[in-house]
């Protein structure tokens, strides 16, 4: 019997209990699922920061600590985690990130709010948007969901750039890495879109000088962080027109509050951190499958590495 | 020396000539373009109904009537046209449709709606949407246009289901047709997206009986012809929820008029015939590839079937 202590909200019991508990049975695995194992006893944790587990410290037997979130920033500096952190990539997260990804990309490119706010009773035609070819769009950011989304996007005819810290190779982008690479990743684009993890480096990454390189009325896509935006630099570079829409779905205090002043700008729509759902099924499976590798002494999927903070 | 009527509007012309001229250069083709060839001298005739020729019988040297625009319903039923008859297919077009229906669907999909109209500082989450694996999408029509916006579809994750008055196999699309198809094609469908051709066989081909087949709530997008649907019965099945939103590109009349009921109706999506711009550079080489296979004896492209009526 394999001793798995759950550590995060009321809320997420609720959610998780009976996902994961099929989830092992499915994989075959003899678990004693817990919220209340003494920390010697507890082979591994599935933690999520909405639970109060801040000291890994008593967890001396603990071979990993498996994230219920993909974002692990909230964990990744804590000092008495010294054990292996797994983040979530829940595939059926990865695919809706997609559909949201595509879904406002294609939005804005087609300039379809000028319709969608405009059921007046007037039959006016919009200029005529350019197709996907001639509208190139950059993705911030190459990790599993990057890609997906970016290769979505090339697969419906947009040129699509990448960007990352470290070099990748993803056939069907052409990407860019590091600081030297951010300006032409971005130069002439006509839109961003933002899938980084929260890091130093990537803090306020859109700021007033990288707002500047795209092609004037650019949109921005942000399903990523809300950290990676300098919120007043792109305030500044709506109103002066040189991006001409962004649609938001992260931000740095969330819920979003009543009066910021994103809510009331007519070129921003917030949407309240819907971009992607973890869906409890499709996650259970990838505790599973890692609680299953680590006990076969396989290296476990999506683990963190804590140099780089992702 | 080929002499070539245009037989289209004063605005068409101003659109069209140049880049007619252009793309018969480019063709190498030595044209005489012109709105003022007498009848028994016009080799061809590029054609729009928004032109005031209605009797092609002068025509008798013409070897063929190139339309401007994808839908001939208009001129198909002209008992004085004898001529080969060839429609509009420009790729630049079925690009722009499939870009429209993406957008579409996704949009309705996700329930997009529910934030684009919620900028009202209130941070409200909606529904979890299902991942497009979960929600078929049907396709009415078959041709250039509903398979390259059904393939994308398809590629997105989406089971997506064809229907066609006659057979058609498409890798990646479950295909249905004719009368005893139409049910499973529909039945239990998330999403139905119009693009048939306006024939006495497809009007009203979304009526009371079609409409109560797809689940619970799917949506509707026609960005193909306004007399595919039965409009009281839409209105009756968005009423009643049956159907939960549509998004109508094309009308019975258009402009549609200011009173009508789909323009204040909340879950319905009016744009003013925008799914699809003919680009003049990309459509022009059509043209001047058909004049250029017909001079070389070849078969011409996109050759309407008059008896099928598209």
């Amino acid at each position: 019997m394999i001793n798995v202590l759950f550590a995060a909200s009321d809320a997420d019991w609720r959610t998780y209990e009976a996902a994961l508990n099929a989830a092992f049975a499915k994989a075959r695995l003899a678990i004693d699922l817990s919220r209340s194992h003494a920390p010697k006893e507890a082979s591994y944790i599935v933690y999520a920061p909405s639970g109060s587990l801040q000291d890994f410290s008593p967890f001396t037997d603990c071979k990993a600590v498996l994230s219920l979130w993909a974002g692990v920033e909230r964990i990744v500096g804590n000092q008495t985690l010294t054990q292996p952190l797994a983040r979530m990539v829940d595939p059926s997260m990865v695919q809706g990130m997609m559909e949201y990804v595509v879904a406002q990309v294609l939005r804005h490119h087609l300039g379809m709010d000028r319709y969608l706010r405009g059921q007046d009773g007037v039959w006016q035609q919009g200029e005529m948007p350019p197709v996907a070819q001639d509208n190139p769009i950059t993705m911030l950011g190459l990790g599993e969901l990057g890609r997906a989304a970016g290769l979505a996007l090339a697969s419906l005819g947009f040129p699509v750039r990448g960007w990352s810290r470290s070099p990748r190779k993803v056939a069907g982008i052409d990407c860019y890495h590091g600081e030297a690479g951010l300006g032409d990743a971005l130069k002439g684009t006509g839109g961003i879109v933002l899938l980084l993890p929260s890091t130093t480096e990537t803090e306020n990454i859109l700021n007033a000088r990288s707002l500047a390189l795209p092609a004037k009325g650019a949109f921005v896509v942000n399903p990523g962080r809300g950290t990676l935006i300098d919120d007043s630099a792109l305030l500044s570079a709506l109103k002066s027109g040189q991006i001409g829409g962004a649609t938001l779905d992260v931000f740095r205090t969330e819920p979003l509050p009543e009066g910021h002043p994103y809510w009331s700008n007519p070129k921003v729509t917030v949407t309240p951190h819907i971009a992607a759902f973890t869906r409890p099924g499709s996650a259970c499976g990838v505790i599973a499958e890692n609680i299953r590798r680590s006990e076969a002494g396989e290296p476990l999927l999506y683990l963190v590495d804590r140099g780089r903070g992702y």
